[in-house]
């Protein structure tokens, strides 16, 4: 019996656990310390009322006779697909019903739709990047390569003809850097994909961040994308469902390779090694692209996002280059006076009481930097604005 | 780019869609049959009081700051792991909390476990078999070797030790035949287990009907069996949850292979590739153990068993050979007169308008058998029962 090799090269999941730890560690140090979590991808604002009251209706429906749901379909329930495909027209994308799949959460979607493909496939990745793209292809013996990102392309790095990539993971806006790819830059990925015949993973989890009309919420709004990408989304930074669980996944009718489609393949993976998202989350998820489910999840993002603009003042203030925070949770700066990742997170949990995320767990490109996010409360982000401005630069206080 | 090209070996998935497909066609050809399915493997009972209360509380909770629920552990809540290892107490089995991982039910634990293992294992795979044991392993482009299982066996194949297997699949009780296996019965897989390093996964999604105290719920019973198997449990049937979704898997510290603790490789799997079950279903699925939801669970099961028993008394009465039903929602029967299952299929819907099962369709030991579920209401499986009784043999009627 043998046990698969890949996971023998995987790091220790340390890095998140890491800055529980520390910051676990400096409380023990110093209990009175008002420490403010500005690290955490989490959201902090409750599910809106349209999604409770949805799932409310639907649980009673469980436990009656006439309105009980067993098993659904695999790909999602009708009424659903249906909603997420409404969306989709909002941004001029038009898809069939069979192209959508419900899913449990990106993560799940973004490692099993690993399956589809052989080990023997070079994977290109961004760095810094979400852990996820690269450790779920370490566990599966892939080829990984890396695109560099820094401040000279903005954290948003474009194909390189010279590199011969199968499976291209792409994340816009993206996660850690908030960074946005405009249509211009993402035409030039899928005419890269294109020509080579390879796939692009597109990671949409943060589409409805973006706060202006010219920027793209879908690679579908890309001509050509169709024959070379599948879109991963989500609800749980959309909608707060990052406790209940839901998202989505397009795979086109058109991503044929070697004669299969995709589609009916990911269909029959979904068929055999899933069985759907429970009824009452389904029912919950088609509130969210309700009008008022619209509104209200609308509502939370914008006061995500006023937390960014306040996180960006103080930055902007303090002279710290930075990107994000404007069609993103995430705001990515660089460490002052040259300071590593993991030195500036210890300083700034030290000095001001605040825990971020060090660049450095997001990839070696990520070294030098550090993200912070807008999900905290607003008092929270205030005054750990307040605190940053005074202290976030080492041997500098405010007014010097 | 490649794709996995364990797709192209899988048969198309026409099993259960021609079921459906044949009984639309017959339903078409005569409108006004009152046709009772007696096929299908989901559930006809509504969530319980006890599951419904919780998850009510459970939704209101995430509507409000205070008490909303963002990322879980993805091993589960404590308090959900907590009452799975208190109803593991039950049947003398000791479990630490962190081999106890929450699931969103066994199909996706079945298939996501392989990611454990390399290509290149051998699997052991009863025949008839639920099919998605040898389908995601086709996926994987594993060799998949069968245990004969027949009338002679009582459908419950017993070590072969001429026979090297590497991962070993056991379901009992069984599905499709509702065979469930003794004490030394499973000994004797266990030692077999141990002997070759091979690895159990042992599908314990029927345990809950299970009757009578001397036949084990779960293979951690035998001792020995911490060294060599996984148990993938769900309420799907214990509780209803086919649209619901909780299961959970057990994965024991002791289970290591070539230095590798299996248990956190899949700890390792699922922080990767996994994000939890939804909060609202844990609640739900903790109320599952507690004494009103027992209690009321067990009542559904009984109704079940009853309708199992009506089945059982008509296949006697018939002098038909069948297994199942007492310990299992499912009836395993010999087609009389040497038909086949789609023959007999088709002569049931044509007949005594019963839709069942056709057992080749679980493998070619299926052929000449049929399975009937116990999952119906009760009128209609008298109703049924009364029909087969009449003409359930063909060129027979009662009192022939």
């Amino acid at each position: 019996m043998k046990l698969n090799q890949g996971y023998r090269h995987l790091q220790n999941s340390y890095f998140f656990s890491s800055i529980v730890k520390k910051t676990e560690d400096y409380r023990a140090q110093d209990p009175k310390a008002d420490i403010i979590r500005l690290g955490v991808g989490d959201v902090s604002i409750p599910l809106c009322p349209a999604v409770v009251h949805a799932m409310q209706q639907a649980v009673q429906e469980m436990g009656r006779k006439g309105t009980f749901h067993g098993y659904g379909p695999e790909q999602g329930y009708d009424f659903l697909r249906s909603a997420i495909r409404g969306y989709y027209r909002r941004y001029g994308v038009r898809l069939e019903m069979d192209e959508i799949f419900v899913s449990d959460g990106a993560n799940s979607d973004l490692g099993n739709i690993l399956d589809l493909f052989d080990r023997d496939n070079t994977v290109l990745i961004p760095n810094p990047v979400y852990p996820v793209y690269e450790d779920t292809n370490i566990m599966a013996g892939r080829k990984i390569l890396y695109m560099h990102a820094s401040e000279q392309n903005g954290f948003l790095p474009l194909p390189d003809k010279s590199i011969q990539a199968d499976i291209i993971y792409l994340c816009s806006p993206g996660n850690p850097t908030g960074a946005v790819y405009s249509r211009a830059q993402l035409e030039k990925w899928v005419d890269y994909a294109n020509d080579m015949g390879a796939i692009i993973i597109f990671d949409a989890a943060y589409e409805s961040f973006i706060a202006t009309p010219d920027l793209p919420h879908s690679i579908f709004e890309i001509r050509g994308a169709k024959t070379c990408a599948i879109e991963i989304c989500s609800l749980s930074k959309t909608a707060g469902f990052t406790g209940t669980r839901c998202g989505y996944t397009v795979v086109p009718r058109r991503l044929v390779r070697e004669g299969l489609e995709l589609r009916r393949m990911w269909l029959r993976r979904q068929t055999t090694k899933f069985n759907g998202v429970s009824y009452i989350v389904q029912r919950g998820a088609e509130a969210v692209f309700s009008p008022e489910g619209i509104e209200q999840t609308r509502s939370a993002i914008a006061y995500y996002r006023e937390n960014g603009r306040i996180i960006k003042n103080a930055l902007e203030e303090l002279g710290i280059w930075h990107v994000g925070g404007e069609h993103s949770p995430y705001v990515w700066l660089k460490c002052p006076s040259g300071m590593g990742s993991w030195a500036y997170f210890e300083y700034l949990l030290h000095t001001c009481h605040i825990v971020s995320t060090p660049g450095a767990g997001f990839g070696s490109s990520g070294e030098g930097y550090l993200r912070l996010s807008s999900f905290a409360g607003r008092d929270d982000t205030v005054r750990a604005m307040e605190r940053f401005i005074q202290k976030g630069i080492p041997g500098q206080s405010a007014g010097q």
